[in-house]
């Protein structure tokens, strides 16, 4: 089936799938978004651009920034990073705090909340303008002359973070964050409020699917080893407890938002992003999840 | 034995006991008292007081401060104080997170960090002027005409209470602090700060011994049926992960600080307080737990 | 009030205790009992006997076994068995294995079921005849003529003692357990299916309330060392995750048992016996405890 | 490079490794095979075979022989078996009781011991013969005319399974286990005391690179979508607490035992098998782990 087809044909099935899912609700300006929205992109290194939806809609991409800031420290520090944080899938949600005590203030991955953080705090100690940078960031890999955030999700977030603050307090009293508390609180909910839509995230992800190149050219933003990594994560660490499902219902390296998005990439073929509010038990898209799973089983491309 | 031999028999022995204990070093400021600081102080109620070492020198009483503001919160709100903590031995250090997050943010019970960070959330809440008026109620209840703080120890423990920070955080997500953090965390802080001596501490617990009565006194400050309650948690949970053994070795109720403060008491009988501050690894003052049980062997005298 | 008029003015107002609790269903055989069963036997070393319900009427004692079993191993072996168990509470299920799992085989207490499965391996180290001489310890120290076993129960519990086998084995694997695990469990379940009424565990536990003696005799059967520590051991662990509860709201050492009897003691004052089938959903009797706080409350008579 | 330079590259870069693992103890058989073996054979689907060292010595394969089985079972009743365990990453060591407590008695993933055990039970009940059909369902996808097991292996692992005991018990108090718990530990047992070579094993694997179909038949013996997913649950739950380390350092899914033997496959291009038997502290085979990253980063050929 060509892709076009594959894609209209996953958004045929969708009205047949039960929604159990929930918008999430502890950021009270995330449960404002409709809950029927609904946008899928693939694109394809090759024969370019599909799509299905709304997909040049912006949304919260959450979570989502943690690869980008993932890269960016990975691209000041390199594997130093490691020293603060494991690259291990973490079996708890994203927000517990048991592994870290147990641990010693050493986050289980960086796509926990609590390796984001300290990723978060690489970034205030290494960067001038940690906002402006992590924002040119984003555009210097995806072509996109803006990446704004959404300020009403940044503020409603800030009054809602104590979780996070335990986090980071918990970790301070380790030893493992060099900045003020409110300082790193204030840059990690300034990146989860970055707002792009499923058109943009699929032209951003391009890198980790192209050895760190854009397609448009032939230098490496990131070196092939980096990405190779990254991906890696992504794929044990990228859905929270839930990485095991998504790695063997779809098959790919991605990473969720509790806004609704995920990002998947193909390595040498396509990255695809869908966005769906309502979210299942683990927090993660609930039809973002069944439409992946159905891009694999049609188009039969999966990295397994 | 007469008690006052008792007390030069422990004495005695005390420098052949190995002291393996390490004064407490994550607040700077404790760390600076001299370990082979040593007073006990015994208040039978029948027949007056008995001493050892330096009874009224003042130190820090840090933790056994948590018996004080329990009592305060329990004779201002009653059994409305269970609806937010319990009163289960933690099995856990004192400032475990583990059990919170399984608990919901509910602590295990008053003396651990976690219960006593909400007995000062509610002390905010209820009083007018907590500060001062808990420490006119320890004048009141031991006679003491002033009750002060060591300014120094409050502002070195300030500037090292992520951990606490971390445990306030993590129930305010939860729904359990009603007050501003940094205010709950300031109060808190300032009741560790408290410095009493030997001499005094027995003094001030004699009500627990004596049904709630002032033993110069014939009215109850505290109903007979909350100091029963009080004696009990202190029985379970007044040693942290220790209180089994305590319980084992001392047999008594009682509450520890990590400024190497111990109080006992004997309900009927007497009330006893000891000091040395090298603690051992469960963070309890070692030569205390030794002193206390070679007194409850010495007297015969123990609750069992 | 009197005694009797106390014991009477309890079982008065047991119509109107709400009884949400469920009669323990996992042993099938004991689940056969009528769960309108009660008994209340209190034992005065002064003033003698008091009772209400049908107190002379045997039933399975269950976990209240494990105080028998342990002041059998400390009479043969003493403090050596606290190489192999420790003596905290633990905060968990009476069958967890989660502690055991961390503390790699060393049972939290003797009265969580892996601590009292040591104690069952200890004594078939060191007894030739280790059920015999078990039922003979008990009838010498209460003045009972003959103990026995109910043997449907006991064949009951052998088939579903995985929980009870996993244990073992996971001990085992620590090397923590020295004999068959088939034997063990044989003998831990043996003790489990004593039976006993509330009237003959009020006499058999009158050594503990009186310094090891019998109440009729000047010897100590156990040394009054022993005595303290056991009944320390009771206070703060006899009632599993409830031990905390239990403290506070009857303010005795005790101990429980999944039959639905309780016993409890007032060093130097009495021993009381209450059986009631229904537990509360930490597997304690809930009319039993109900009974003891009243009994506590109206006497005015606890340890604190 | 080519192929057979590149192992070679790999060989001459061994001896300057630091060996700190150890040879497997907890099972005496085990720890009798010399730590300095290594072999290394790679299977290119489209090549053929590449080797170094004593790529023909068969080793006890241990929990490789758990890809066997679930494939085996998987073959027999699909994806019912997700009704009996899961597929999520642990996070925890290979023979951990705490998750399967908390979780009832369902297996994190196939992978882990308890898993495993499930497995074993499924094949129990589904199989007349079943180590024979086993052994056949291996040689039937490898053509290797008989594969047999280490019998010494066997009954020394046989007398050293009271953790796998404990699992089993623990699994069955929850029913999770439908057959008797000495069969299914023979059996289990007997299916880690499985040996081949390395060239047997990258043999055997070649399917799982293949979409199910040996490369010499156009046959699939699995349907790719189960290949896919059994590949999905390698790359996430096949080197037990330390798959996000593999998958970060390696970057292919695969699958490791404590005989020190790891094997990896990449879809469409290659199967490779190591065997060095020093264990790394996780458990891992620490050289075989060296020389799969070496490979991937020498051959630029990983998933992602």
């Amino acid at each position: 089936m060509e892709y076009q087809n594959i894609l209209h044909q996953i958004q045929s099935e969708l009205p047949y799938q039960k929604a159990i899912g929930k918008v999430a609700s502890y950021i009270p300006e995330l449960e404002k978004v409709p809950k029927d929205k609904f946008a899928m992109h693939l694109y394809c290194l090759k024969s370019g651009h599909y799509h299905i939806g709304s997909h040049e809609e912006k949304f919260s991409i959450q979570s989502i920034s943690k690869v980008f800031s993932l890269s960016l420290a990975m691209s000041l520090i390199g594997d130093d990073i490691f020293k603060r944080l494991d690259v291990e899938p973490s079996g708890d949600p994203f927000n517990s705090l048991v592994q870290l005590e147990h641990e010693e203030g050493i986050p289980r991955n960086p796509f926990i909340n609590a390796g984001a953080l300290v990723i978060s705090d690489i970034l205030l100690s290494k960067l001038k303008h940690p906002k402006e940078e992590l924002l040119a960031f984003i555009s210097g890999i995806s072509n996109i002359p803006t990446i704004n955030i959404d300020n009403d999700v940044f503020e409603s977030e800030k009054k809602h973070s104590y979780r996070n603050a335990s986090l980071l307090n918990l970790m301070k009293s380790f030893g493992n964050i060099e900045n003020d508390i409110e300082e790193v609180l204030d840059f990690y909910t300034y990146q989860c409020a970055i707002e792009m839509s499923c058109k943009e995230l699929s032209s951003a992800f391009a890198i980790y699917a192209n050895e760190g190149k854009k397609p448009t050219t032939s230098i490496a933003l990131i070196p092939p080893s980096k990405i190779k990594r990254i991906n890696a994560i992504m794929q044990t660490c990228g859905f929270y407890d839930e990485a095991g499902e998504f790695s063997f219902r779809v098959g790919l390296p991605g990473k969720s938002g509790v806004g609704g998005g995920i990002v998947a990439i193909h390595p040498g073929q396509y990255t695809v992003a869908v966005w769906s509010p309502p979210l299942n038990p683990k927090g993660n898209s609930e039809l973002g999840m069944y439409a992946l799973e159905r891009l694999t089983t049609l188009t039969g491309l999966s990295i397994f």
